[in-house]
């Protein structure tokens, strides 16, 4: 295929050491070499493949240095998109690298649109869908699973597992074109019937299993929406802090880094806990208050897990029975906070509130974090994301697809097993491959592609 | 010299498409190829300089894989530390760039301070200490005038006049001993103090003329602290939005960009204006009231320049007045707004506040805002800034010791005026010699290196 030539910010946007200004394309060389200014009047053009060369961007206009710069160049097709490549490292200041990328569009590369470098792998066939859609994943990947997870299916995990069912289900369908054109024996329509039945079973059991890992797959990927609920004193905030401070945040302790873009998330033993609405209980204490508030509940409704902390030295009140109200038949973990002073609680009571786990701590004299995390760990995991299988499913559209194609087959079944004509459920089983398809970008349509390339960042 | 091997990242944070993780030293390939696993198993160490190689970083504990890379190589010394740099590009996302670099770490790398890249350039010789300086300027530009004057101060034109400027005053030392041993004619003091003198004036101008561009070179580098006030509804942030809108921010409107950190900056016709407490403008029209409290007179006492909005339809009020008193003194440009409407406003009243500039606006009808922005262009550099004469000095440290040897300069003048024997004003003119090395880094103490480097960003 080919494309016109593309160019994006590569790196974060920031102040840096370095920017990345990155070019894709057939004219990615000659636009390059209009602006590079090195020792000796060396051309990029005639460097070899894969080269780094240091010296000057140059307006060729007014012949003005434009920034100080080390260009990378690599040809296609052993690039990123299989197109020529060349990424221009400069200072990583905001106006050094706009400057840069303004002089690239001046002459005549196009901005390129997000995620439309790895759209490019894509459609030039290095990559398949998934592979790309494991990219994106992979950048915004919270913990270190989500991006073994994500590296796994980049690496084509996922792509090998859907191609060898797709090819069970193809090899099926041939062997009963062949069944039924060249009929060995009699009973053709029994024979057909109990292959069908067969491979629908084993199509079934391995979409099931795969299926399986999907709701720990999207919890590892988006992270495990949280919300902590109690009145106020009862220790929010200090489990806030426990959390956020035992636990390394996802931005581990690397001097100069910021916390505030993504200090939402805290690593509990694997398991990303998107902390919802904690700059309110950082601020305030009137969470309680603001209960009955529509909002409120939208967040409580939308969380995956409830903390819910008591006071181990009062008794419950009017308002935590409001809190149990709001919060039933949710997954709820009870932290019985402040076990440092007598108990006034009614532990019973408490029970009745259905929650799947009661842990006991003293946040001031920081105990029972431990019992805690392994609480959140063993809710959601049950110890099975330590054995080292990476392939979860955990893109939505992956899942979808699967559920659907998962549908098709389990109708065949039904199909067969009610001795509906074999034409019928030829049908269904090519159904389920062409969904099969989707998910590794076989059979998909142009208008999916572009939406799903859009959801990427900048300069990928 | 040697050190030890350092690494950081060197790419902002935050999510993106490539993060660079760099590592520099003696063993920056040893440490690489222990991790790298590449087609072929070839190692980096057998590789040619300045080359690329796909290949994938693994835990060479356990074989499991980290991520997928473009490993660069550069032997040194042809390297920006002079020294051998591996600089490993990984997917841009926040714990796959922190994994790398904790595997680069767990290989024996130490973390790299702030500013140590740049420091190991300058303490390698490659650079001298004002170039280094100019460095961290140039990422931290605000405008593309500021980093104009950055890339002309890290090419070595500040560091080029100085080092002249040193060598007059070396020369004209030796000059002087010469004439002392081996003396030709009988006027030997009389000589040497025309000499002494001559030198001196030349040696004052020339310092003189770098110090006056100081405060252009100031604002160009820090950006003009600005502050916008008027009574309620004067149009106050309408001001602030034409400001903002009719010229491009700091960064220019690519997508995907944030604009949060750095929306108070805004490049009129090359000037970085700082609007500070633009958020408080936002938000509420409350400056007039807050006039009287402490803080907000702090803020107005830092201001560089002051836009005063008047309202062109109605009288000046008490409160005005009580804003001219607070301004008193002060860098002011009135702007009249709301000439769309009959004029109520008292103009002679206005002159009488001593303002510098005062324009009419309608801020309604999108007029006057080229005259209010050629009003502030020409109140701070005076056209001079469109010469494209780039030896600006702008860091305080260098005004600080241009200042000092200016006045050794000017003490050895009076001296020598004053017929003081030659051997005190050869003390003044040694003096200010070591000086102006201070700028360059000639003379200069380690604890100063440290102060100065670790004011850089991580990974620079």
């Amino acid at each position: 295929m080919e494309f016109d030539t593309i160019t994006a910010i590569s790196t974060p946007m920031g102040e840096g050491a370095i920017a990345i200004v990155r070019i894709s394309g057939d004219d990615a060389y000659q636009i390059a070499d209009s602006i590079y200014r090195g020792p000796g009047n060396k051309r990029l053009e005639d460097a070899d493949s894969h080269t780094i060369h240091y010296g000057h961007l140059v307006n060729p206009k007014t012949e003005e240095t434009v920034e100080e710069v080390m260009v990378s160049i690599m040809k296609g097709p052993k690039t990123f998109t299989r197109e020529d490549v060349v990424e221009i490292n400069c200072h990583g200041g905001i106006v050094s690298v706009n400057r840069v990328l303004q002089l690239v569009l001046s002459r005549g590369a196009r901005l390129a649109e997000p995620g439309e470098f790895t759209k490019r792998a894509f459609l030039n066939g290095r990559i398949d869908l998934s592979q790309a859609e494991a990219v994106m994943d992979l950048i915004r990947a919270k913990t270190d699973k989500a991006m073994n997870v994500a590296l796994g299916q980049m690496e084509g995990r996922l792509s090998q597992l859907i191609r060898r069912l797709r090819q069970e289900i193809l090899q099926t369908l041939a062997q009963v074109e062949v069944n039924i054109d060249y009929p060995e024996y009699d009973d053709v329509e029994e024979m057909t019937h109990r292959l069908f039945l067969e491979k629908a079973y084993f199509v079934k059991t391995e979409i099931e299993k795969i299926l399986n890992t999907s709701e720990q797959g999207k919890i590892l990927r988006d992270g495990l929406s949280t919300v902590i609920i109690g009145r106020p004193n009862v220790g929010k905030s200090s489990l806030l802090n426990s959390l956020v401070h035992e636990n390394k945040a996802i931005v581990t302790d690397i001097p100069g880094t910021t916390r505030d873009v993504i200090e939402e998330y805290v690593n509990v033993r694997g398991v990303p806990l998107k902390l919802v609405d904690t700059a309110g209980i950082r601020e305030t204490e009137d969470i309680v208050e603001r209960i009955g508030v529509e909002r409120s509940r939208a967040v409580l409704k939308e969380a995956d897990l409830i903390l819910l902390v008591l006071n181990n030295s009062a008794e419950l009140t009017h308002e935590d029975e409001l809190l149990f109200e709001a919060i039933e038949g949710m997954d709820v973990i009870v932290i019985i906070n402040k076990t440092d002073l007598p108990r006034k609680i009614d532990l019973d009571q408490v029970k009745q509130i259905g929650a799947k786990q009661i842990v006991s701590t003293s946040l001031l004299e920081d105990q029972g974090i431990d019992d805690l995390e392994e609480a959140i760990a063993s809710l959601f995991f049950k110890g099975s994301l330590e054995l080292g299988d990476l392939t979860y499913v955990s893109n939505a559209r992956h899942i979808a697809l699967l559920g659907q194609a998962l549908q098709a087959i389990e109708s065949s079944i039904e199909a067969i097993e009610a001795g509906i004509p074999i034409d019928l459920v030829q049908i269904d089983f090519t159904k389920a491959w062409e969904l099969l398809g989707e998910i590794i970008g076989e059979s998909v349509q142009d208008g999916l592609i572009n939406q799903l390339f859009s959801q990427f960042c900048l300069g990928k």
